[in-house]
């Protein structure tokens, strides 16, 4: 199969209209660098916004001929786009939001890692340094606006589901919207398109202008779950570990939707987060929601969690099924709580400087098989420094299911080896058994090969 | 089955906001009046809104409770809401877009039709002045936008289509909305909401602000097809003929989807206008699009046309079959000649002063069982006029289906019986059945029973 | 001496661009008849704005060649001017404020008089008839502004003062505009400008958007007293009785600055309105104010006002002189009493409904011989009444002044003769020969010959 | 003489909403540093605003309690200040412009200078490295804007210029903001207030919103040249060739106003910019004006300039007398071919990268004793080098006329002494005597007294 692709060039959109010549000169050095591949990668999953794949591979497959070049004006640059996907244009000319993206994906990935991640000033071995980062990337991409309430809601969840499901995902992001509420998800498509659409909606019945949908991904996964135009905030966070936290930062609730092994990822981070006492009085809407038919599913990761994390990690939800309209008043009333806290700590609305994230969950974690075979999963240890290394297990499975650098591993060195506690190692192998039997690991029409080995 | 309830009490939303004393009084006066019968039903159809009925008579039922009473203040005016549908709500505050509905109501049934239907200036006998009632309604309800290039396409279709048709009227929304194009319905359900939602996608991914949703209705059909809020200008005509003249004069050019009597009485309104001498030079596009499986569909429909209008009627429209982004092209394509004739011209962009219609057009049509029976159904007459009693016949039979005093009609006196040449009897007959087959009179749900009766 | 001109064609700006053919064929009507003179020497006054002029008949003999035409498109109108002063343009390129100017006086006089003057629905005979007709003409000029607090702010005073007042009346309006206030006058130069000027830049200052700078002029004084261009709402009432009803009704407050008879008139009018019985309830923030070299002529005013009026009169004002920042500081406390009582009558901030104006405020006053010799002045009647009188008899004296229609009058019959209560006469007598050695009659530079004769 | 003062808190304004903790605490620690008297003195200034007083010392000792303080708040900052001129507030409260003054002070004086004067990858002894800095403050000050047409006009001239040559500086200012061209002075009274406010005027009569007020000034000078608050873009540039660097890159054309030392320095720089053989195809619109009072004043200037710099000088400028209308159309004609040159070079029109400046007019001059006695003052050099050796000696005069080390500096070691060839010094000492008769070297009512002496 071949695959239409147009070439173009485009002109900035946003902050980088007004370079110096310095900074041009730097972008085009970095042009040969390291990093040139990796905003090649980012921008061919961006231009590929609509297409079905989750599988990073796969799409740098499609498109061998794409190129991406910088071109120095003295004017400013330009991008000269060749052999770019024909579905990001509409009769020639790429759709805005497209657009838009690709110059976020420049911004984050060749400009500001330069000026963060090489700038001696961030110590990114230190939580605070990382916290401070994740601040400076947001803040540049122009994500952190004072004077507004928190009102930012995060929606978790498969990028694989059901119709029926993503059905939901909308008619609570409609809900949401109809109550002035923004969404921020990790792009995608399945849970994390389909509030963002739902809330497009609402916010027009109701008249809302400048309705936000905040999309926060990073260049593993960015090919297996490309932004969708709606997004109109896009920032690429260096690594799955400062997305997380970009995330539990800027958004003043979460909701969670069905999901496989990524949601399951998530869900450990924010329980291990805010299982830390340090937080112990922080308020933090946490809903799991779904139709009638993911009752089960949800009955099934409240069992493990219960199993694994104990009963007070399980208070710190609230599971609502089939209800869209009482999500959306539960976020609303968390997030007036959220409000006030802020308030009375003078802390601010635009990002959660008070939240205690132990530098576990800060740490990149790399899914080596290695790594993976090393994990802490036993119950002696922290409730929170065992959903850290829970959540490292899962995050594995999702690289091994999805990422390029995964695939890639899997296919040479074979199945990730995890091991542990008995009491852990069997619910988790249940999870994952069902996640695979409810097609929640992979895009519907691929069939699933798992990428890991549970050692009991 | 009883239906949940809200009282509210509402401030005015744009124009009526400053009233003087006077017309404060007339507002009141009329309240008393006949006028304000027809104000409140169609006020309960905007209330209605999202609800799925299609029969005027039983959304009265519904809401027997249901009161709207305009309260004076010297400050202007309130209007006092009791036994509304809950459904208009979100926690108790109307939603923002059924509130401007609300008020485009009054304005358009309380206040303009006295200040153009009472007023001796309009000369309501004649064309010109029936043509410039139009304009005076359009224009106070701020809908003429000068300084803006034709943008304006009209989607007419069934309120009662197959998930598979409406999904496709999303698209071509979409399709329209990505190319920077307006959506101008009749409001209601099904192909009247499809083009809307999917235009709203478009517009949002080319970050297009101030997208217009247009809706047009007329207080006979307002409660069968109730605006969805996402209508951002709504108006309200006095009657289906002024409202189709205000889609023909305010629109750049028209889509047709599949439908059933209703959308084949636009057809044959359009047709017979276009046939008209006066107007064989006037660019006008139309295009009849639908997916595959309406195919069929069209094809009757145009058989239909080329036995009784001709193959000049035929030529007059383009037939595209389940490419959504052609229609879009297609679409844009006549667009531009529309505008480089008005230019040339020098006729407005924003109200077709040009186009000749007919008296025979303009005319009311007060389907009465005298005046069902009497039409001039043969082919010994000029085709544009013939083209107007067929119009009138499937218009009999729309008020016949859904609209409040045709159904009390039939209720009362059994089918309209509808006669004429045989050669044009029996393909109608046909294609009224075939419309009843494919379940495009009524909702689904609701078993059809003709409301008429084709005598041969 | 000969004045420089220039020919142009001008599309409309404003409400005027959407008219329907027959309201462009009653224009063009309306061109053949006794309205459109009136709408050329208002025109020509418009363009003429800046040039110093207060003698309505010589501003028409210095452009004997102007003309204006309305030239009829399909698409709307154009204006078509030959002769114009060159002054209105930069460049070839009408000025934008006199460009919109322009179309308010075609709005004004051409389009409105005659849907609201001749429109039989206002009886123009009752006092309700007139203050309903006045609301509409400046609801139609878009100036009444819902959801806004009051802060419009009206000054008075001589359209010829020294240097020194002028500068205070900037002072005034810029300690005004600091305080987010806006500004209300009658047009043209002197106690009429300076507050505008002021106020734009204590705008300025605090960043504030959209400020208003609001005129309202009449056909007859609009020659002597030309809009400044930074006038951004102008409005054109049809005589000078409404024009005054519409400051009062439309404004928050008003200050007067230094004048000659026109602001005599202004003073009488107000204070007879106020002393009305029916308005003695009600808050009118009034203020007469001016630098040191001022003191003398307040004083002589208030001195005027003491014996004709009597003390109750004097207590309707505040004279603050020589101090800018507490004419503002007294003005805003007046305004947020203002804001209290009608908040609590339930009246509009932008129309004052409440305010009882009697009838003999009301009627037009046409200072023709007979009407001047034949007024009313003694102290025998009620003080409101009496103020009413003596506003006509500084009305008549403006007239004979400035008014092209005054002065042929004068020229051709020689001297209004007025008068009354030797107790009323000498005092007046006084004041206005106090004005004439001051300057205050007309602009500097010409000789006042007075067109009037006190009869004691 | 005791000044009023006032105490307050104020939230920033722009930019510094969303600030790091780090960032704070770097904002904090610079306050202890030696930075902070430099921001504690331009906050003093800037709140000086619109008192006159040109002797920055003086300035200091009218407000000895003044205090700034930044408060740390878990969600950003606050300025606390103590005893601030009263002038700057209305009714307790500051006015919005100086509001927003006092933050772009602190973000140009401790933050930015902290990120850029300290940042090691500006290399400030290079001149690209120079130009980059500038480049980046005009950046960060949100001053450089894409997509907008060359229209930014430079006016220099004298704080301390007559009356009538101030109305002038009004006009050209009004006739300039007319065609839609925006201001840029260095702040302060006269021919730097004029300009902006006769375009506020302009402006407002061609209802054109967004007009641009940019002020650039820097920490010396300030005190002397306090912003008005029309002002509504402020960048404190680190020093005076910085500053003047801002205002020839930023800038499209400049026009001079009669001036003294100051104004001297700055035709200096900019004829020595333009002799430099790089930029002699390079336009760059430059008028002399001031009304017919001020002829003499330009020949005896032009009569320097050809002495000492030669008839080439003499061609980049042209001299227009009495006529601002002309003014602003020669300099719209140059603008436009400014706008041709660069599309044609494909340079920015928000920064004129091309512009070669010598490193001779970047490098700061210290005005000690010694540095203006060892000044290189003869004709033996080229005459870009001597340009920018007499601006030097010019900016020593202005320095110990109004700035406050420059102030003390004579105080202690009095006068400078500039020595050179006979054949500049006479001519030198001609012209510096002419300012102090003309009384350009210090605001009126202050006797001047000489700080330098020519040694011939």
């Amino acid at each position: 199969m071949t695959y239409e692709v147009v070439d173009t060039q485009l002109s900035p959109a946003g902050r980088l209209d007004v370079l110096s010549k310095a900074e041009v000169h730097r972008l085009l050095d970095n042009r040969n660098g390291g990093l040139y591949e990796l905003f090649r990668n980012c921008a061919l999953a961006v231009l590929n916004s609509g297409s079905s794949t989750d599988n990073g591979k796969e799409l740098l497959e499609r498109y061998p001929s794409f190129e991406i070049d910088i071109i120095e004006r003295e004017r400013g640059i330009k991008l000269d786009i060749k052999g770019a996907p024909a579905s990001a244009f509409v009769d020639g000319i790429m759709i805005k939001g497209i657009h838009e993206h690709l110059f976020s994906v420049l911004r984050d990935i060749l400009f500001i890692h330069d000026e963060i991640l090489l700038n001696p000033t961030f110590d990114l071995e230190s939580s605070a340094g990382i916290t401070d980062s994740v601040f400076h990337i947001l803040r540049n991409a122009n994500v952190l606006k004072p004077h507004i309430d928190p009102k930012l809601v995060v929606c978790w969840g498969g990028h694989s589901i059901s119709r029926e499901e993503y059905d939901y995902t909308k008619k609570v992001g409609y809900e949401l919207g109809l109550r002035d509420m923004d969404i921020c998800t990790g792009c995608g498509p399945g849970a994390m398109k389909g509030p963002m659409k739902g809330a497009t909606i609402g916010h027009s019945k109701q008249r809302i202008d400048g309705g936000r949908y905040l999309g926060i991904s990073e260049p593993g996964i960015i090919a297996a779950e490309a932004p969708n135009p709606i997004v109109n905030d896009l920032v690429i966070m260096p690594d799955i570990e400062k997305r997380l936290e970009a995330f539990v930062r800027a958004g003043h609730g979460i909701v969670i939707f069905p999901g496989g092994a990524g949601t399951t990822e998530e869900i450990l981070y924010i329980l291990g987060i805010l299982l830390h006492p340090d937080n112990a009085e922080l308020p933090f809407p946490l809903i799991f929601t779904g139709p009638l038919s993911s009752e089960d599913y949800f009955r099934q990761v409240d069992h493990f969690i219960g199993i694994t994390l104990g009963p007070d990690a399980q208070k710190l939800y609230e599971i609502i099924i089939d209800d869209p309209a009482r999500v959306a008043r539960t976020m609303q009333d968390g997030v007036v709580e959220v409000r006030a806290f802020r308030k009375n700590k003078g802390d601010a609305y635009y990002y959660n400087w008070t939240l205690k994230i132990d530098h576990a969950f800060q740490q990149p974690f790399a899914p080596t098989h290695e790594n993976m075979r090393n994990l802490s999963l036993h119950k002696n240890q922290e409730r929170h420094l065992l959903a850290a290394n829970l959540r490292r297990a899962f995050s594995g499975v999702v690289a091994g299911n999805v990422k390029e650098s995964g695939i890639r591993a899997i296919e040479k060195y074979g199945h990730f080896e995890i091991s542990g506690d008995p009491e852990i190692m069997e619910p988790m192998d249940a999870l994952l058994a069902a996640f695979v039997l409810q097609g929640r690991m992979k895009l519907p029409g691929t069939a699933y090969t798992p990428c890991y080995r549970i050692i009991k």
